[in-house]
């Protein structure tokens, strides 16, 4: 058990951190800290920090971990006001979906004597703010540790073992891999969600009230992802430009050929390619990160 | 109630009509058939039809309502076999994903006397076959009936009055307006999620097993429409081209557009585009057409 963690911003990742916390005991005090008042007023009445500072630098003072879970694109603005502030032996870490730039801004600012760990659990749900939060987000899920060459293996191993009793399987692997792979599995998701349901918003011959509607044909599986935060989203892709541009290029040459079948009639092209993708669904579940409930075991209304 | 219901195909749509006309009294008996000998086999073990025909002339005689629930490119084979056995004043009726080519190739076997008047329920899982099939699947769900210019109004009363005891509500449009409906809420989110996932798999930096592991991260979200009946959806591909080709036109050109603001880092664009598109969730599960759990409410594990 820790003596003191600090989490700064109290959103969904935030938030589930301090109750997952909590649950499984992992520090005598959970210190949250948020930019916005209002967010720092409503986690106070909500109870899952033991206190709420209303200054950065009390909230990381003493601390032996100090977790980042704000917007990627406020790390910048973050690193210089908590850096003077940080024990000695302390743990930095964050939550990013990207960590290539996550390193690139935090890095420079880390004292000598504090061991910078980047992270990112892969894990949420559409909904944003700390009324999001619960403490069983983790789970089951994967949390994938990108230590910088040199890392202090101990402090590694204290971090793991923090994400474990949050719930989380561990990885380890470098920023950049973890780039390209949260890229396809990610944030290109993201980014076709966001897209397609522009597309539908915006076609003049079907009307909104149609696309509601008529939503459980398929399109209502995008609105959920299509639903996340757009902070924390334009901000993955403003960090995680290369990446993203590479699955992408990849994913627009699969589409021009799947159009190309389509215009040509090809029966048989069409066929193989859907018959293959259904034992990534198989694998999905048979490793326990999915439901094989029919329609994700959704609700009937 | 109906004196006798035939239904020719008995996978998900089938098997669920048959359960569902059993749970809501709607015909005294349900005759199905299925071209393989196999799914007969299954379906009449499974018990949900009173009776499962061998032969499809046997099926559709007698009966005031033939539902064809086969994919539609099977159509044109099967309407040549039951045009003759057709009862007069029956409604010949289907459940396929595209209304014009199915007016294209069954429209012309119809007999005098017989009303044909296609359908289609908004309703479906990722699973296939008869044993997929349940009596509430319809339940809250959008039936689109797109009568010939025409029709029996009476007979249209008597299909809605059908469909609306399975469970659904019931629409009535052109069948050129339901395919460029569907082509946007079903037939591009399924070619879009077949293709993602076909992506996934080709990417050669990032290993399937890494794609499985993290896929939580919004990815799995893809696999379950892309894990669909690939038979259904390459007839649906190969009969509903043209809106297909052409929502596929407007949604290369939106993601063109995001595509730009992510490689000029326009991150206005990007916050605003991901903005908007939240109020959509946010209607469609005010009409009922999704649930409002986190992660639609699927199992932790």
């Amino acid at each position: 058990m820790m003596q003191k963690i600090a989490i700064i911003g109290l959103g969904l990742i935030g938030s589930s951190i301090a109750h997952a916390a909590r649950r499984g005991a992992l520090a005598k005090q959970v210190v949250g800290f948020d930019a916005s008042a209002d967010v720092r007023g409503r986690a106070a009445k909500l109870g899952f920090c033991d206190v709420i500072a209303d200054d950065i630098a009390d909230c990381v003072k003493d601390a032996e971990l100090v977790i980042l879970c704000a917007p990627v694109g406020a790390y910048p603005s973050i690193a210089p006001l908590i850096a003077p502030h940080l024990a000695q032996g302390a743990i930095l870490s964050d939550v990013g979906s990207v960590k290539g730039a996550v390193i690139r801004d935090i890095g420079p600012h880390v004292p000598p004597g504090v061991h910078f760990i980047p992270a990112h659990p892969i894990a949420g749900t559409e909904y944003s703010g700390p009324e999001a939060g619960f403490s069983s987000l983790f789970d089951g899920r994967w949390a994938i540790l990108t230590p910088v060459p040199g890392s202090d293996e101990a402090a590694v191993k204290k971090l793991r073992a923090f994400w474990q009793g949050l719930g989380s399987q561990v990885d380890v692997m470098d920023a950049a891999h973890h780039d390209l792979v949260l890229a396809i599995t990610s944030h290109l998701p993201h980014l076709i969600a966001y897209n397609i349901v522009g597309t539908a918003h915006d076609l003049e011959q079907v009307t909104e009230g149609e696309v509601i509607k008529y939503s459980a044909g398929g399109f209502r599986d995008f609105t959920r992802i299509a639903a996340s935060d757009p902070t924390m989203w334009r901000d993955v892709f403003l960090n995680n430009r290369e990446a993203v541009l590479e699955v992408l290029g990849r994913f627009n040459e699969d589409l021009s050929q799947l159009t190309r079948a389509i215009r040509n009639n090809d029966g048989q092209m069409l066929f193989d390619f859907f018959t293959r993708t259904r034992a990534i669904r198989r694998a999905i579940i048979d490793v326990g990160q999915d439901s094989a409930a029919p329609n994700f075991g959704r609700n009937k209304s």
